[in-house]
Formats: C-alpha cells, sequence, structure tokens
C-alpha cells in the first residue's frame, strides 16, 4: 500500500507531467523523489523525445539540490521503462543512484519498454504499482491507444451549424464557427503530433493545418506537428499547407488503413483529422476514429454539406458515442465524445 | 416606486402565475391583493380561458378569508385589462372593490385590452407599473409575440445525430433520441397550444401528436393542443394523428403565413412545429421561426436526411441564432436557441 505522503507525491508527479507541452510519440511522466521521512528530494518531467526522462529529471534535481537520494523513494507516474532508447533505461538509473522503493502508476502498456517493474524488483527494490493508475493513465490517452493497438489515436474535429452542415451547397465553410472556437482548435491541435485532411478540404478551403498561437503567429517549427495531407489529387505547390511553418507528408491513398500504417511508421501517435466529409467518413466507416470534437455553430444553414459522409441506410446503422464533455466556447457549443458500448433502444 | 413589501408581493404573484398550467389563449397572470400594512389579503391566478382573471380570483379569495379589501393594493404580474370578454374586465372588477393602489409587471401589449392602468387613473387609482417587468414579461413570451405579432409563435423541435442527421436514407426517424428526451418533449408540447407536422412526416413516422404523461397515457381531450397537419397530400383516416385522443385539423397549404393566419383564427398563440424537413425549411426561409429546441443524440449516422431544407447557396445566408440553453437530458443534448441579431464576423 502506497502511503497517504507517497499518494500526495504522485499527485505532484502528475501535476509536472501535465506541466508539460506535447511529448509525443513519448508518453507524458513525472517523478518525484522522496527521502525515507517523506521530505521531498526532487521532482522532475519528461519533456520529449531526446530529453531526459522523468526519474532522470528528479534524480538531477535532487543531486543538483545537494540531497543524497540512497535509500530513497521515487514516485512516479508511469512503470519505469526497462529500455534503451534515446536515452538509457531508467530501471539502471533507479538501481544506480541506490533507489529503495518505487512507487508508480500506470503499468507501462508499451511491449518494447515494459518489465521494468520486475527488473527492479529482482534488484531487491520494493515496487508499488497502480497508485492514481486512472489519472495517470488520462495522461497519456493517446499514447497509450497507440502502443496497445499499434496504430494512432484518431480525433476527429468538425464544425458544423445546428442543422448539422459544414459547409454551404457552393463548398464555402470559413467560418461557421467563432474566432473563440478557432482559437480553441488550435489549442488541441497543439497537442496532436499529426494534423490530417483530405486533398478535397485542402484544395477547397486552403487551410494551413498549422498551429499558431494566440496572437495568431505560428509556433516554431520544432513544435509545430506533422500535416498530412491524404487523398490521390495534386495539391499546387503554392498552398498554404507547403508553407515553411511545418513539415507536411503526403500519402496518396484515402485507405483509412493505409494512412495509420504510414503514420506509424513515423512514429505518429495521435492524428487530429479534420475535413473533408469523405475523409472523415472513411476513417469513421472504418471503425477508426477514436474521439469526435465537435463545434456546433448557433446558426442554421437550412442546405449544404453534412460534416461526414457514412454508409448508414437505415435508423438501424446508427453508431453510439458518449458524451465525455459539453460546454460552450464563445457562441458555440464544443461536444466531446468516444465511441459508445451503451446499448440504443430496440426499434419499434 | 413600488415598496419592498410590494416587490415581495409581486415574486408571489409570479409564483402563482408560474404554477398554472397552460393558460393560451390567454396570459399567465398572478395576483396578490395586500392591506395598507403590507398584509397578504389574497393570491389568485388565471387558470385559462373562461376561467376568472387573477384579479377577480384574489378578490374572491381575499372576500372569502372575510378581509375587507377596501383601501388594498393590488400587485398583478400584468396590467389589469380593460376589456369585456367572457368575462367582466379587471379594471371594473377592482374599482367595484374599492381598491385604492395597483402594481402592475407587465403593461398589457393587447391593444383590445390595454388601457386598463389609463382608466383605472382616471378613476383615482394610483398605479405603478413596471415592477419586475422582466420576469413578468418571461411568463408570457409567446403570449405577447402573438398579441403584438398578430401570429402564433413558433417553437421548431427537432431531434438529429452529432452529424446532424434527423432520418437514415431509408427515411427511418425513430428513435434517434432517448426515452428522456421522449419525455422531456411531452413536458413542452403540454406548453403550446397547437402541435403541428406536415403530412410527410405524418405518413412516414405516423407520430400521435399529442400529449402523454409520464406514464405514456394521454392527457384528457381538454388539456391537448390541437393536432394541426399541414400538406395536399390525403391521411388515410386510420393514421393516429385522427384517434380519439385530440382534436386535429387539416390545413391544406404549405405557406407559413396561410397556415398561421388560419391558427390565428382558432386563436392559437404558441404552435410547437415537428417534423419534416420541408415543413420546417419553408417555416425557416419565411423568418417565422421563433425559437429553436434541438435534441442531439450522441451518434453518428454518416448518411441520411437533414432536419432542416433550406434555401442557402453559401456561408453568408447563416442565419445566426443565440443559445439560451445548453443541457443534457438522459443520454441526449438540448440546444434551445432564439433568432439573433450578434453579427457575424466578416467572411475572410
Amino acid at each position: 500500500m502506497a502511503t497517504e505522503i507517497e499518494q500526495q507525491a504522485m499527485r505532484r508527479a502528475l501535476e509536472a507531467a501535465r506541466a508539460t507541452s506535447r511529448t509525443l510519440p513519448n508518453p507524458r511522466v513525472g517523478c518525484v523523489l522522496l527521502d525515507a521521512g517523506g521530505l521531498e528530494l526532487g521532482v522532475g518531467a519528461h519533456e520529449g523525445a531526446g530529453s531526459p526522462h522523468a526519474e532522470v529529471r528528479a534524480l538531477e534535481a535532487a543531486h543538483e539540490a545537494g540531497h543524497d537520494v540512497r535509500g530513497a523513494t521515487a514516485v512516479v507516474t508511469l512503470e519505469p521503462c526497462d529500455h534503451t532508447g534515446r536515452t538509457g533505461p531508467c530501471t539502471r538509473a533507479l538501481l544506480e543512484a541506490g533507489v529503495a522503493r518505487v512507487v508508480h502508476g500506470q503499468s507501462d502498456p508499451d511491449p518494447a519498454a515494459a518489465g521494468g517493474a520486475g527488473t527492479l524488483a529482482a534488484h531487491g527494490v520494493d515496487v508499488e504499482g497502480g497508485v492514481l493508475a486512472e489519472e495517470a493513465e488520462a495522461l497519456n490517452v493517446e499514447w497509450t491507444h497507440a502502443v496497445v493497438t499499434g496504430r494512432p489515436f484518431v480525433t476527429w474535429k468538425y464544425a458544423a451549424t445546428l442543422d448539422g452542415l459544414s459547409a454551404a451547397p457552393d463548398g464555402s465553410s470559413k467560418w461557421i464557427t467563432s474566432a473563440e472556437a478557432r482559437r480553441d482548435v488550435q489549442r488541441f491541435r497543439a497537442e496532436a503530433d499529426a494534423i490530417m485532411a483530405g486533398t478535397g478540404a485542402v484544395l477547397s478551403d486552403d487551410p494551413r493545418l498549422s498551429v499558431r498561437s494566440e496572437d495568431d503567429l505560428p509556433l516554431p517549427y520544432a513544435l509545430q506537428p506533422l500535416r498530412v495531407v491524404v487523398g490521390e489529387t495534386t495539391i499546387p505547390s503554392y498552398y498554404r499547407v507547403f508553407d515553411r511553418v511545418a513539415p507536411t507528408l503526403l500519402i496518396q491513398s484515402r485507405d483509412p488503413e493505409v494512412v495509420l500504417e504510414r503514420l506509424v511508421q513515423d512514429g505518429i501517435r495521435h492524428v487530429w483529422l479534420e475535413g473533408g466529409p469523405r475523409l472523415a467518413g472513411a476513417f469513421w466507416n472504418a471503425g477508426l476514429i477514436d474521439r469526435v470534437i465537435g463545434y456546433i455553430a448557433p446558426a442554421m444553414l437550412g442546405s449544404g454539406r453534412a460534416a461526414l459522409e457514412g454508409e448508414a441506410t437505415t435508423l438501424a446503422d446508427m453508431r453510439p458515442l458518449e458524451i465525455t464533455d459539453l460546454t460552450t466556447v464563445g457562441p458555440d457549443i464544443r461536444i466531446v465524445a468516444i465511441p459508445g458500448r451503451a446499448p440504443r433502444e430496440e426499434m419499434p
């Protein structure tokens, strides 16, 4: 059993992990080191691929503060890795530092990196897992999905009027929702490691597909998600998706399986899918949408194009979702939903 | 200025008015009588056409309690009427009772009944209007709209999936939303004095268009709104809209102006419009929808029919609404919106 002091330390480790920017393709991880009396020796969080893991950061912080970490307890949101990637395994760093106890939240779902708890225990470290595991897992929903299934997590974002239309009959679709909603989208985009659209949407709307700050300035290149344009139509090079703000990948297939397989090769864990309805429909029909974020403008259009082109023929083809968040963003409504297992009523 | 005691009495009068069932085609009105010391002598509310007005009810209550009402103050949510309908004018009842002061909320917007404040003042009564007027007007939004514009207030209700579809390609549309949402609709229907649908929706869904209780039993005939079926297609007599539960009116026109003109003749103040998309579109295009209530099911259909068939060709044709209420009803979302005057941003 983790002590109350260790649980409090886990909350601070979670907080440190949450305070990071996007770490993908790596998970968000936080770590707090405690001495035998429960005093905090150091805190660390992983800041992304190529930078030290949270445990190493916390050990460094403790050393810098002049603390002796031998016999300490490491409280870490994710099971320490047992795997040498761009950095050495955290298990070795913890063992070399003389840590006596490890308390972790989520167990490592990555087969390539898992086994850390076993290695530590085999070396005489007292290991306790599953502490605040639900909160720890919530830190890395998309990453966990990607390492467990072997394909990226897909969030589909759409904007529509109250009568469910995403474009007018002439194809015009900017701007259905408000400036506030568009800023909100920027914050979500920044959390994904790829932003995807179909060639049709790119040709009709000329979107930038990059991430911009509150001041509408592009984030630095290194912080931009990969832009992914999907489809076989050629996009002229003067389209904004080819500006120098962010990298762009063209995938000449609309087969969702093919697209995601290609993105896995690039280490993509979380795809933010925007427009158009045909591409969204292909992912929806394939059961490859893991989260839906809809922005609903309080307006009626009366005729136009739906957000999604699917394959339903009768009401029994309707697929349930579960709403996980409902709020207003400026004048608009934001709905977050995940595919649901809630049984619909029988048709009468 | 109304005293604090009078304002408190107005709150009780508002409460008495809110506690009534549908009073349409008449407004909801409540009245509290106070003696010179602020003591409550009687409370009354109008219960609908043919029954006494709130002022008369309050005077009766005071008499029954053995109170002397001469010199009393009448606190009433709506300006006392000066008009002889099925009952005599309230001004005369108040003058005959010897009331010395009248404090009212909303001024009477009905040209046929207005002038009560002037008549009372001309007979030496001290009159104070506009007290908690906003709350008083909120009691009778639909009725006020109807007497001011000369046409019924129209609430359009629709149900749709998250991707904005109200029926599958084969026309099936039951049940998109949950049992909780359908019960919620029943409560709203009971507040309207007409429930309208197009012949297409009636033929495809065979709706009852009547009001049912929580136990799914029909309310008594006298409490049922008028069922209105609009369009030129013949509906066979075995359809449920012709059952004996409620009266049904057929209007052989889909012209919204013609339909509303016909309903005005029947004294209808508040029409609850349900299905189908063509009828809703006709009212929307004519600018004759005064409130929208949308039930959004957390589900995706991917192909099907929109809730509204309108006339937009480009995004500039989009018409803004203002969301006045957003909530969940069971697993579904309920959005209430009114036509808005909020300027949309300029198109870029």
